[in-house]
């Protein structure tokens, strides 16, 4: 029961865009792969696929870099989670197609996985960035890497 | 977001028990391999691993087979995915010796993951195996394979 890696790295890239978004100038990808430790490859595609769904805009060149489109207050957890997260089938019968189950007709597993599943996402949907992070604090470690020079 | 197979294949087997538990012999490992199309090998790693466990009892020989250990309204999937499911690390900061993030200690999206995990199991434990299935029902297709020869 685990959250896919990408959805985790979108979570990063938008909580530090969300911790940073008092800064002259925004965080770009080179300076968040570098403070996570990320390929930049791969957070230019999560960047780029965070910025295609209308979560950040993204600037070119001298003071460019990465902002939260809308005020973190405004982005619902659950909502991102939803859009990164693309397989919500907990066990082999939620897609018919797959299915080999030969209790399908008679077993009510599916209907109660749904449930907790609701369950889950309505605690995620009562969450927003904002109540994720304190704009300004420094990570652990006192280290403030929020205001660091870009890599 | 998804169980494990060893969750899922776990839920059949103590399904397949419950649905059959009135038979007057219990259904085999071969049995259930055949009608999940699963790996025999594979569920009698799965079926030991239950008994193990508590939830079955397993009997050698002619006219043996699978029982459930505990009536079925007792025993509380929640309690039982707990047991199957071993990775409740949803992202990487829930394993302090993998973590690599550096917003750590601004950030409370793993507090918010716990409090969703646990609204999600809080529905599993509100269901035993005796809601999940109908004991004597056929299952997919109508054909009654609760009462089939054993393979």
């Amino acid at each position: 029961m685990r959250l896919t890696q990408w959805t985790d790295y979108s979570l990063r890239v938008l909580m530090y865009c969300a911790a940073t978004e008092n800064r002259p100038t925004p965080p770009t990808i080179s300076e968040i792969a570098q403070a996570h430790g990320i390929s930049r490859s791969h957070l230019t595609k999560i960047a780029m696929t965070l910025a295609a769904n209308g979560w950040l805009e993204t600037t070119r060149g001298r003071g460019g870099g990465l902002r939260l489109l809308k005020p973190a207050d405004q982005i619902v957890l659950g909502t991102v989670v939803r859009q990164t997260e693309t397989d919500f089938n907990l066990v082999e019968c939620f897609d018919a197609s797959l299915n080999t189950c030969r209790l399908d007709g008679l077993c009510l597993l599916k209907r109660t996985l749904k449930e907790a599943m609701a369950q889950y996402l309505a605690v995620l949907d009562g969450v927003t960035l904002a109540d994720l992070v304190t704009p300004g604090q420094p990570p652990l470690g006192g280290q403030v890497i929020s205001f660091s020079p870009r890599a």
